[in-house]
């Protein structure tokens, strides 16, 4: 009987919501989409995502659904290359284009927290030295005052022992967004991380300034001093800018776009 | 009273001083401020500023003013972009255009230090450690010979406890003003940097030079030898030549030009 | 007799041997020949190459033969530089054209590795700490997973006593593959590396991520803390995928073919 | 009498031997010319030089002079640029044009050195750490070999006391390639290094092996095992080769030129 129910609702999904969703494309989803092609752009210019990793954005009129890329390397995404998913994870309009293997790190993120409408998942060489040791990543700077309440580890061999690493499925998606808890950033063991926001130029500002942080950092305990690091209540009052990447979005979105 | 009085000056400004300053739009303004957009979009291809992060040169005929960009990232700053502003951090022609939040630490240091004739706000990632660390930064060779005599450290708590870490206002622009003293630069903890200097070629030279010596001081001390650093009487030698950034400013200004 | 012999077989070789060869310029063979030549810019793009170092691939049709190029920077290679090559190091179809002093590193491995079919020999400066300590290069993330069974180091001063480090004829190329054993990389004491693998975009996409992760490996162990490795075993799982870095190296080909 | 007869050599340089020397513009000295105006690009292109730092080549018909660019960046150098300048570090055809105020270090190592052709004075970034450490800089790798009989450090404070670090004199030269010996490296607290080789190609090959050795030197260290270096005796097998740099120059040359 289950399997007729998700026979039957992906059928309506296939008769009913799409023709919905292509309604929707109204000039609002347009342009998350044109701002989901600069972001993987962007994050491909700077380093942050190679050949590998993605990012997405929660749908402007359904809280339940995310666009993302379709399989491919961020650097060549375009419009066309945008599919929408549930947060199942299963694509509604794929169209015959295969989905990341690992677009449960999105769909379990977007069920568990209501706040966050923007993901990337990224393997930045920065950010490994920190999943794999027992040093906590911490905010150096202003810049970086999303972390200062803490960088929780998702360590996958927890939650499911001896796997390939990789976040295959909803269940490890479940651990992974539950590792996360309320936090901005967290780190995966032996694999990357993955970080969130409230909008596309908030999570790709989080992401290029979490890289940059994390550099510092490793410089910082090379001075071998003491340091010190942004006060959980600096970052608070820091963070109450709702925009505070928009400057360097303008910029970033216009190197990729000219 | 004082509002009013405040208003009367501001009306003043408007109908007197602004065609003083446009009549002062003299060869040696304009030169400037071609320099101060050569002077953005240099330090931004030597990576000393990304999008955020501003520099600023004393009004060449009224030392009581300072030009300074509006708000915007520095790569794409042009000749239309540069606002005049007074000792107090207000625009005196912005016509509508915004002006840096931080504009303070240039109005106040300006004040403080009549031998400045050229400032850089910046939060260049190399420099980060050494304001998070009790490892001070120290002068590895010539070409930064102008921090031999010392680099303090801004802590913005010491001046005003819990903030969000930015110089909002006059106030905490006079407690930078007066942690940087005398000296060339003064690091500010959890956030940056301000380099000045007695011109824009001479501020662009100490910023770059700046970043790459705080690289080679920490590879320095990550051999785990003794090191030494250049000795202040060295340096006051190495100081006397009032050009020393001249044939890097002519490259500079060369390669953001073509 | 033997010169004799070797003479003999020598004009065969040109006779006999040639002709097939060229009969055998199918298809196969100039996909693989433009896959070479492509691999060659990549790494150079990369900067696992600089002028020096190589790449070759087994003869898809000749099992005992290897295509490698001319003597020249990885960088200019085009498909007129590549040679066919024989396990004895010797080209087959010169015509003039002058191999590479180390291409015994090739023929050795080729011949002691039937499961072999791409070779890297660089010289990727990452690599070299790891080759002059006895501290060992680890797998710190599921990119570089195939390291995770360890990383021999080839002394040269064991197998041939005071040298000028190059790897000059058959002995020594058999000493490197006999230190290689069936693992995916050799380094190479105070000279560089060796990366083998079952194809070229497999070959190209190990040697980029082992240079990504020897500096992570070196960002993580400045950290100070205590840190973890891949498992073996989940290393084992994560290599099932025969066809790992295929999103790269459609990416990378791409973009040196444009 | 002595400044009557200084006139008098310069009268007869500027009426005789400027016109040899013109005489000279042979294949051989154009040749050259080109090779040292692409060295100065090359250098600039591989970050071994910035706007500052120098390269020289002995004249091929003169041993008692050498071809050294007017004071100016060497990114920028053209052929037009290049000066011919005595031992003494005097232009002998300067024709209004300013040198380098550091022209010493060339010309007293010439004069030290016959087996030296071509020198680079450099400020990179990665030589500095070792020329203000009591950490000796040692060749990793066999790209290197050409420092495997030690790096003497010049300490112009030993020579002189307090100056302002540059080299601006004959005797601060002759100091300079007093340190320097008969190696092929110096190193010069607080301020660079000076690399010596036989041949335009090598030196500039030297200098930028040199730089990534540096970089490799740090990293190894900072692995925290127990390293090892080139054997001398290894080096002196690998120097055998005197066109080592070849192919690289080759390379470089096609950059810089096309």
């Amino acid at each position: 009987m289950i399997e007729r129910r998700t026979f039957l609702t992906a059928l309506a999904s296939t008769l009913l919501v799409q023709p919905l969703v292509r309604a929707q494309q109204t000039p609002a989803l347009n342009d998350l989409t044109a701002d989901l092609v600069a972001a993987n752009r962007i994050l491909a210019m700077e380093n942050v995502l190679d050949a590998m990793g993605h990012v997405s954005v929660r749908h402007p009129a359904r809280p339940d659904r995310f666009l993302l890329a379709r399989s491919m390397p961020p650097e060549l995404v375009t419009a066309n290359d945008i599919l929408v998913l549930d947060l199942d994870g299963n694509p509604v309009d794929a169209g015959g284009r295969t989905s990341y293997l690992e677009r449960f790190i999105h769909s379990e993120i977007y069920k568990a927290r209501p706040d966050v409408n923007a993901i990337v998942h990224c393997h930045t060489p920065s950010l490994i030295p920190f999943a794999d040791s027992d040093v906590p990543l911490r905010a150096m700077y202003h810049m970086a005052a999303f972390i200062a309440d803490g960088v929780p580890v998702f360590d996958i061999r927890q939650a499911a022992g001896m796997t390939d690493l990789l976040v295959r499925d909803a269940r490890l998606g479940k651990a992974l967004a539950s590792s996360l808890g309320n936090k901005s950033v967290a780190l995966m063991r032996h694999h990357g991380a993955v970080v969130v926001a409230t909008s596309i130029p908030n999570v790709v500002g989080r992401s290029v300034y979490l890289d940059l942080n994390a550099r510092v950092q490793i410089q910082t305990i090379a001075l071998g001093g003491k340091a010190t690091y942004v006060d959980p209540a600096e970052a608070r009052l820091r963070m109450a800018d709702p925009n505070e990447y928009a400057r360097a979005w303008d910029l970033w979105k216009r190197r990729v776009t000219r």
